[in-house]
């Protein structure tokens, strides 16, 4: 895998041997293997950790209970004990196993993840700002991972223009809209989401709530599904019935952009170029666009006076949004980035 | 609040001037800000920091995203840049912050959750052991938001109860489960969950799959929702229908175990006393309970050979199960342990 060459000369050109991953998205992005993320730290384990020295496959420094999913990936896993009735002691499992499989070697880390009670017999130098932009290209064989994940937002998608009327809430439509995902996956899945009607819409977003949403309404759906450790993004606003001449306007402005910057997308194009097509006369309080993989935001990010040139690879999300007169508007389709433009990974409908 | 002392005083038994609350769980015992957990780790920022010094609220550290929610906890803010167009800083704008509130003083800290590149200027001292030991108390303030996070449970075991049916899926009966609890609450609420029906029944838990229950299967249904910062627990197991014999018996077993063990519960009870007497005969693969708080499992942990003490305060689930002949039954209920006994928190069902 191109990656990993890639993530293991980001450690030698700081001065180390091996690289140890210490965020759970670049763990997976290493190693393939997903942490499950939505019920918060877990007390019975630390994050998994991965230690990449050379052409074999990373080492998974894992508890008990991801070490059954963690040799699914072909890695070499170190289990220290997880959930037990025995006295929790996961620093201390974890410190032991990595020190064993580290040994003395100087090691590039993520700095900002890394516990600082494993660090303390630990030779180590931070290579997370460096990792973060070697992750913005993917390999092959993450690109199905992420379309399987886009169609996830994709059923999602629809399953909110089918089932949003006047009447119910936003939590209502989102628990449809996240039960057709799960359906989809088979699994329980983690999403990010935006899910507003009405006023709310020209907040830019926000989570559903108990509010009913009415004839005529917007809304606003951005659905960021993780499927197998890689995320997907999309956004869509749609009306209830009619849509208002501002909601019609809103959504030409913001679909226009959206149009204009993937005409533009190709190795070479500059993110802060892209950024000013998108936001031309818009002037939304967010960014234009953004990398997706293990993480819901990555590089390259399409943000004003940005430097970053794309390259052949890269996938990335683009987002314009027209929040004016009090109804708020976005579109989002996700592209990866070919050696002449761009192909639309995204699936969804886009259409008011 | 009696925590924040007790909390303090664990940092200057180990030698330090003050205490800097690490885990997000514990930042929310200490000031009620709770962070939001379900999309994982977060690109624009780190997960807050709490430094207790004294008698004055304790300073909360987060980035600008939490700002307003930590401001209305009534405790001091130290906010850095989070979500942004700006270039990403997040451990570069919590040092900062962090640098400025601890100046040189030493400080107890939670060195399994304190990033190492926090640490670089801090003179720290890990009392990560003996807070998780002074959480296990609850003050009276604290109760009213678990009884809360409970009330959540009841509402999803009933909805579980009304909605499951033959031809459902796991995940279908999750999705209603969780569309109920989250219009009870009014928000997204994150839910760490055990949902399965029929033979998977005898694996203990799980999570809800694509798996079509049928007729007279058993529905395992363990629910732990957090809320404001604090999670419920509640495990309910019923039948499809009519039970089988096997399915009664387990029922009957587990349900009598709960019973002498809430029977048993006071002040100066053993832990490993009550586990023995919950799991006498059943030798199920878990714990036969634990605390209950800002994390979803705590001290005290009802386990073999616990020499902990029970006290008034604290909050305990119990969770006795009975998974022989491929019909597994767990029945779950949590209580507050008073001067003389216990008063049972939870108000779900527990019939099979």
């Amino acid at each position: 895998m191109e990656r990993r060459l890639r993530a293991l000369d980001v450690a030698r050109r700081a001065g180390a041997e091996a690289l140890l991953a210490c965020k759970t998205a670049t763990v997976a992005w290493l190693t393939g293997s997903a942490a499950e993320i939505d019920s918060g730290p877990n007390p019975f384990s630390l994050p998994p950790l991965a230690l990449l020295a050379g052409d074999e496959a990373p080492v998974l420094i894992v508890s008990d209970d991801d070490a059954e999913g963690a040799a699914a990936t072909g890695c070499d896993v170190r289990a220290y004990r997880g959930f037990s009735v025995e006295p929790i002691d996961a620093v201390g499992g974890a410190s032991r196993a990595l020190a064993e499989v580290v040994g003395r070697r100087r090691v590039g880390v993520e700095a900002g993840a890394l516990p600082v009670a494993l660090a303390a017999e630990l030779d180590w130098v931070d290579v997370g700002s460096e990792l973060a932009r070697a992750r913005a290209i993917k390999d092959s064989d993450e690109l199905p991972l992420i379309r399987a994940a886009i169609e996830l937002c994709d059923v999602g998608q629809r399953e909110a223009r089918l089932r949003a009327e006047h009447g119910l809430t936003e939590l209502e439509l989102w628990a449809r809209v996240r039960g057709a995902i799960e359906s989809a996956a088979g699994a329980r899945t983690p999403i990010l989401a935006d899910l507003v009607a009405g006023p709310r819409t020209a907040a830019a977003g926000g989570a559903p709530e108990n509010r009913t949403m009415a004839e005529g309404e917007l809304v606003l759906c951005d659905l960021v599904p993780r499927r197998a450790g890689y995320w997907g993004d999309s956004c869509a606003t749609f009306a209830l019935g009619e849509p208002t001449p501002v909601a019609v306007a809103n959504h030409r402005c913001a679909s226009d952009r959206l149009t204009r910057v993937l005409d533009a997308v190709r190795p070479g194009a500059i993110a802060g170029d892209l950024d000013a097509l998108a936001r031309d006369g818009l002037g939304y309080p967010h960014h234009s666009g953004h990398g997706l993989g293990c993480d819901w935001h990555e590089e390259p990010r399409i943000v004003p006076g940005s430097e970053t040139v794309l390259e052949a690879g890269m996938v990335v999300a683009f987002e314009p949004g027209c929040y004016e007169h009090g109804e708020g508007v976005r579109v989002e389709q996700v592209v990866l980035v070919t050696a002449d433009g761009c192909e639309i990974l995204s699936g969804h409908g886009l259409e008011l």
